[in-house]
């Protein structure tokens, strides 16, 4: 049994300020200090994980490190921010020592991964979450947002779609090995960090893909005021994705699974040869699944599922 | 019922950018974007409370949003910083609509009063837990930390000791009105955040007494590498506390009681006029209770209980 400082010092702490740059003070006051980087603006995002809602309980300890840390990373890439700190908030129903160690690795290799620094938190006695609030810096007016898609523009994501639902469908299968790929794309999913900056001057809107396709693209298109054209048979498929649920479900999973963590973004015409060519750099396609259109709607697509929610209403 | 962005839309985002400035994106995008203040450090911190953990949770919806906010903004008052912003993570065993706008109405509360923006948030399925991450700011070389205290200094204290565990028998006594001083003490506490500020240049450490003042001035004597000689006859106890508990347990609350949320700060012996003025102007009591020695260790007050901790351990 360890006490909650001897958690914090022992497996939080260690290697928590990394290669980052910008700490003054990390973990052990009663906050953590940053130096900004001048002119810049500050990008803050949180995401909670909770346990057998949004990742099984008993997933390897080390993956839900990784992944409590992605999926807030992955709001960051959406901004197209550099990603630099982040603080934690994890409660646990018991210290248990090992389990924290190995969750501190798969959390700390990502920060080391992506260059951020793990610069302070609090740990609690309660049902396993972990709450992650990840801060960024990006230029003034180069953050990326969901505002700005136009009629004319190109609809396209980074990626590939559907392997998060298939991989919770093969784990919910009892396949556990994690050099699986598609289990790897459900519990160790890369944020779009590089990508996400690599599109700044291009991308007109962005959104990352953590609620289902049709979902985020609602939400883009609410908060850019247009419409879309779809075309499905154009969306990327994860590796495994046919094989694992079908042709059928493999469409319905790049449209609406969740979990995906790619980035989906709006783009003028004239840009998509520069920017494929930037995430190609970075081994990552940019394939074209749509055009933004100015009159509103889905066309393409049903677009009667919501998309993952967390408490299904009456107003989606 | 209300779906999850239903509960944020109408619930968390309104007034979410208040009086307080430097937000450009607010609640809406996958992240919140701000002005940092040219040439100052950010100061970050995240603390979670948990329902029947940290508050009963049957407690009054709004008091649970007030105390949430105050106990992370507390932390930035032991730095001396100034709040701007906050981001909140809430977990929700079911989306009760009245609930969470009461809870609201207590958390935007004290944000208007403190000057601070809620910029962002997720709302996820699970037991009630609040967690807030709070953005302040401080001139380079400003905050207050844990370590400056030096042998001769003065050992001192804003306000009043005890409320919490005070307010927390009464409330387990079966007590129920919040005009109860000690209840408010427990329920509704208030971060010190003038004072924080109104201690700069003048306090050479600081810390916020969250678990109980034994245990915080331990942090601040290891932290400083020194030792106090604590006049415990001189702890300022909380109103109604000598009634509540007795002479005895009013003495052992003020020691070692959790939840008070005053700062414990060193100062040297020719600041202390100017520290009490400045925090006269604020309505609020500086109270000398001990000195800072070269000696390590603690005289003056048996040291063994090592107050609130989630996980007592073996090397507490």
């Amino acid at each position: 049994m360890h006490s909650e400082f001897d958690l914090i010092n022992r497996f939080l702490a260690p290697a928590s300020t990394g290669a980052a740059g910008g700490v003054e003070l990390g973990i052990g006051d009663d906050c953590a200090l940053f130096e900004p980087t001048p002119g810049e603006r500050l990008v803050v995002s949180v995401d909670t994980s909770v346990a057998d809602v949004h990742f099984p309980a008993e997933a390897p300890a080390e993956a839900i490190g990784h992944r409590a840390l992605a999926v807030s990373l992955s709001d960051l890439a959406a901004m197209g921010a550099h990603a630099r700190w982040c603080v934690m908030s994890l409660t646990l129903p018991e210290a248990d020592g090992d389990w924290v160690s190995t969750f501190a690795k798969g959390f700390h290799a990502l920060c080391d991964t992506t260059g951020v620094a793990l610069a302070g938190g609090d740990v609690s006695r309660g049902e396993l979450a972990i709450g992650v609030t990840v801060m960024g810096e990006v230029p003034p007016a180069a953050a990326l947002t969901r505002a700005g898609a136009k009629p004319g523009d190109c609809l396209a994501v980074t990626g590939w779609l559907g392997g998060g639902a298939g991989g919770l469908a093969r784990w919910e299968a009892g396949d556990r090995d994690l050099a699986m790929p598609l289990l790897r794309r459900y519990l160790l999913p890369q944020p779009r960090l590089e990508a996400g900056m690599a599109l700044r001057g291009l991308a007109s809107a962005a959104i990352d893909i953590s609620d289902g396709l049709l979902a985020d693209l609602g939400h883009l298109r609410h908060a850019s005021g247009v419409g879309v054209e779809l075309s499905p048979e154009a969306l990327p498929l994860a590796d495994g994705l046919v094989a694992a649920l079908g042709e059928q479900g493999a469409r319905q999973a790049a449209l609406r699974g969740g979990d995906d963590y790619e980035l989906l973004i709006s783009l003028p015409p004239e840009c998509l040869d520069e920017a494929q060519q930037r995430l190609a750099a970075l081994d990552l396609p940019l394939t074209v699944i749509g055009r933004i259109t100015a009159e509103p709607g889905l066309k393409g697509a049903e677009a009667s599922s919501p998309g993952w929610q967390h408490f299904p209403g009456e107003t989606p």
